[in-house]
């Protein structure tokens, strides 16, 4: 809820960032009891990708140093990127969207889609504006919205039990939209459940917001990772939506394991973008410029890169998600992205518990559920962009370590 | 002032960015009545440095691919960055600040200074806090302060009439702490006049903060680029600061020419630190994993590099400042860092319209006063990390130009 004396000690406590994917080491273990022993297994940190596993696509390094020798042209380029690189990432996430981007007006260069994510927030979210977030959805959205003191409009979604949409309740969501919710903020695919929602599903969202005149914040970052040769549809594509009031995020820091340059991008609305310009002159200035130049190799990947990109990770899916439903589990098979969520059955320990538990005992990371709603008490996220047999043995310790706080 | 109740429009209605550096290629000239031609020459942009002319420090890219190489550790570090790195550059800002800096609690590594600055004022200030804002000093202080809903609460600096001293009002200082500053925020060397505070103002401004309880954040970017041997003061070092209350901020960005790197540190009270990383968290996660790398490089540079960087500049300022001062200009004679701020006399244009008509007429870009302080508006600044010649060619048609309109 918001508070309008909140002082700045009791903003920052509903901001905690220790149990955030990758800050674990951060953490104090002093209160666990464990039981059982600890199963010994190479250490594998699920909270993100293993960009040694699924490198950076080739190349990148060499347009980043082309970058640096370039100069001082690509060191100080325009708070919202630099002109050229623009023109030619526009054209790209154009042609990927099915949209026509102008460069000039309508995307901005950030660091990182977490960067693009905060400048669309703070271009949309002031004091008290009501957000509806999806639940379960990213960790940081709901901290963005307390951030930039707004209010989060809880919507559902019942992703363990839908394979042919996302599963989210387009009633709740209009109740929230005719409640007065200014912005819409979500993941496709789904972050963490790695659901799509489905054709109809954008359709929908695309007539409430218009009918309700709400501006989206959509994050598409791991919409290039789709499995299964599924169907995803851009909701900035749809020709019902107003082109004014909405954001499309994404990035390379996944998918194609730049993270290490942090680079995203946010593309839509020219006012919205404007605004986002006007916040990145005070809280970076700018992407890396040298990083910017790594912008090249986006979209450009080798014949074939993709492809074999999807199809190692698919299989990794597939046997983790397997060796998580014959132990009992609940868990919706990934359609894109490099997540799976699944909810544990009977525990006697909660999902922070889990988290600290399975770093003791199992030697691995994962985020907690409560990270992505509050009712994930039994669930914990797993990136699976990790080396095939590694993650394999690693998810056979976790399955283990974890029956010894079976309830009964 | 404050509005509790100012809509996103309000919000970035103050923000507007568009005479901020490097900004200029996105401003429209169709007003303007230019008096005389234009004057031929090669562009200089005085908004920042050129690293072209200046350029990074040698080594630099090594350090870089080498952290690429490293791969995932490097990629992803914790929010605050990475632990070695952090151990070496506390271990470097602790030596070159007299002070001991634990790399645990008390360092944090950001996306460029602008990043530390950005960070530090969201942990510290929140809806009506007052901010204490020297006049004139760097143009986002005042933005910033306004983004977080803080109140600036203005202190004045007799900038061209002291050279051993900054000459700030002291007593509107304390002033302004007896009426409830919560925040100081202020630029040592003095952005944009060059000016060093004197360890006496330094002194009164430690006494002043310690006995009101103020928290500082000291903007010390450009500490390393003394001119004339001149002394320097760290505030975090004076033994009478409450370490809790005070942030430092600095960064390779300028005397290093490491801007394209996008690098920056805060360090000083570990409970302020902590409320950055969790901020950090959701604005950018953190500075560029790979960029980090290039920290090796700082406060490491090869033998005299410094020392000719310093000569180099003070050549530089020394034909400038004559330049200026020959053509009737009042502008105080850089101590520290890469700027000038000459004061105008008898134009019959504001600083606005003379960056302009600089822009036209001059083929050089300069930042207008007004973005320092409302009252500058007969002043501009420019950088003169330049290359010599063409630096002082573009001063001699900034100057000739300017002739054409003066009063009567």
């Amino acid at each position: 809820m918001t508070d309008k004396n909140s002082n700045i000690e009791e903003l920052f406590m509903k901001l905690n960032a220790d149990n955030a994917p990758g800050q674990e080491s951060r953490q104090k273990n002093n209160e666990l009891k464990l039981i059982g022993d600890k199963i010994e297994g190479e250490y594998v940190d699920f909270s993100h990708g293993d960009v040694d596993a699924h490198k950076p696509i080739p190349g990148v390094l060499d347009h980043y140093i082309d970058g640096f020798n370039t100069g001082g042209s690509q060191a100080y380029t325009e708070y919202r990127g630099q002109a050229e690189l623009l023109k030619e990432t526009a054209e790209k996430l154009g042609s990927f969207t099915g949209t026509h981007i102008s460069p000039e007006d309508e995307l901005i260069i950030t660091p990182g889609t977490q960067g693009a994510l905060f400048l669309a927030l703070g271009a949309t979210v002031t004091f008290g504006d009501k957000v509806a977030i999806v639940e379960p959805d990213y960790f940081a959205n709901r901290k963005l919205v307390h951030f930039f003191r707004g209010e989060v409009v809880p919507v559902q979604m019942d992703y363990l039990n839908h394979d042919d949409k996302a599963g989210i309740d387009l009633s709740e969501l209009e109740q929230a939209f005719k409640n007065g919710v200014k912005v819409f903020l979500f993941s496709n695919p789904n972050n963490p459940s790695g659901a799509i929602y489905s054709s109809e599903e954008i359709n929908q969202i695309a007539e409430l917001v218009s009918k309700y005149g709400v501006t989206v914040i959509a994050d598409e970052l791991y919409s290039r990772q789709l499995f299964d040769n599924r169907e995803y549809t851009h909701l900035i594509a749809h020709p019902g939506v107003d082109r004014n009031k909405i954001i499309t995020i994404i990035g390379p820091s996944k998918t194609e394991s730049l993270s290490g340059f942090r680079l995203g991008a946010g593309f839509g609305s020219s006012e919205i973008i404007d605004r986002m310009e006007q916040l990145q002159a005070i809280v970076s200035l700018r992407a890396s410029g040298y990083s910017q130049a790594a912008l090249k190799s986006w979209f450009s990947e080798p014949e074939g890169w993709m492809a074999e990109r999807i199809e190692s990770h698919q299989a990794i899916r597939d046997d983790l998600v397997t060796l998580f439903r014959d132990a009992g589990y609940k868990v919706r098979l990934t359609e894109a992205g490099s997540y799976v969520f699944p909810q544990a059955q009977n525990l006697s320990i909660d999902d922070v518990q889990i988290a600290k538990i399975l770093r003791e005992q199992a030697n691995v990371a994962v985020t907690p559920g409560t990270e992505f709603a509050p009712y994930c008490t039994d669930s914990f996220r797993l990136n699976f962009s990790q080396d095939h047999g590694k993650a394999v043995d690693a998810v056979k310790r976790i399955i283990k370590v974890l029956e010894n706080y079976k309830n009964g």
